[in-house]
């Protein structure tokens, strides 16, 4: 198919394919003239999954493109939340306990430790306890959906998409949850 | 403390400040004269609330002032891949019978639902059939944690925290899960 077929079929405007094309998150086309190429199934599926990763998994583009080339790495989770030293020993000795217990090899300056620092810090200072007690629930939870992923062997997107899975899958719990129950008044 | 105080205190430059308070996401100081007002520990605490919503909770300046209003509003999970018709009946009635049998209350139209329907299209369309074969485990976790949420009565600042302190867990795990084994070779 040409350009126009391909923006058509994606849902992207032809502009927008372009510039994936320029970044190189889309492989050429085959040329079929001066400034003709022709696009195939594989270039739509490509775009469908470059649109999946910045829509659903929140990525940038650099990210896009980091997970396309390798596909065993996956962006960190967001930080940058500034944390006292104290705090920081304090959430290093509680992730520490946490880890230990199920047997999770842990590097103290990898970008999964510094995010969780951030979240338990902003947890103790903004939330009430009822959160920070549930941590080891939390964790049992990574570990069985860290399980699932294992036994499957999945790769960075799928690992990306599971997370916009569980996210989606808790709104709707939450949602029904909050919805008044019928026949209650 | 004053303006200055407060921007060193928080880590944030006074042009954030000072557009946060433009924003209406924090309070007015206390006037002290023509061009002066006085901050408080209130102050400070909101803005590392704003700061942990925006950076940890990955959202937009307008979602985190919807939350800050009606602390019962959840901004609603990403979406915006497009889906055929056939795709989206499919994926209905997937999410009909998974609700169903865990007694969740759905409403078709609903943002979650929404956001469901793109990832369980964009999964069978992009990713092997193992993670799709997983959904029901992963909506087992989510149920899971819809309980721990209400147990604890949790606002949405809390489930925004709870969704950030998911995924950095998961990501930990998932990190451990890639290290090389001990005595391995």
């Amino acid at each position: 198919m040409r350009m126009q077929d391909l923006s058509r079929a994606s849902g992207l405007p032809v502009p927008t394919v372009k510039y994936y094309l320029r970044e190189g998150l889309l492989a050429p086309g085959e040329r079929t003239g001066p400034n003709q190429a022709r696009y195939g199934a594989e270039h739509l599926r490509r775009l469908r999954l470059v649109r999946a990763l910045l829509e659903l998994g929140g990525l940038s583009l650099a990210q896009v493109r980091a997970v396309l080339r390798e596909s065993r790495v996956l962006p960190p989770p967001p930080s940058s939340v500034p944390v006292s030293e104290a705090d920081r020993r304090w959430a290093l000795d509680r992730i520490e306990v946490l880890a230990r217990a199920r047997r999770w090899e842990v590097a103290d300056d990898g970008p999964a430790v510094t995010a969780l620092v951030e979240v338990l810090c902003t947890l103790r200072e903004l939330c009430s306890d009822a959160l920070l007690e549930r941590v080891d629930d939390y964790a049992d939870l990574a570990d069985a959906i860290t399980d699932f992923d294992r036994a499957g062997r999945h790769d960075a997107v799928s690992a990306i998409l599971g997370d916009a899975l569980l996210v989606a899958l808790r709104r709707l719990a939450r949602e029904s949850a909050d919805a008044p129950v019928p026949g209650d008044r």
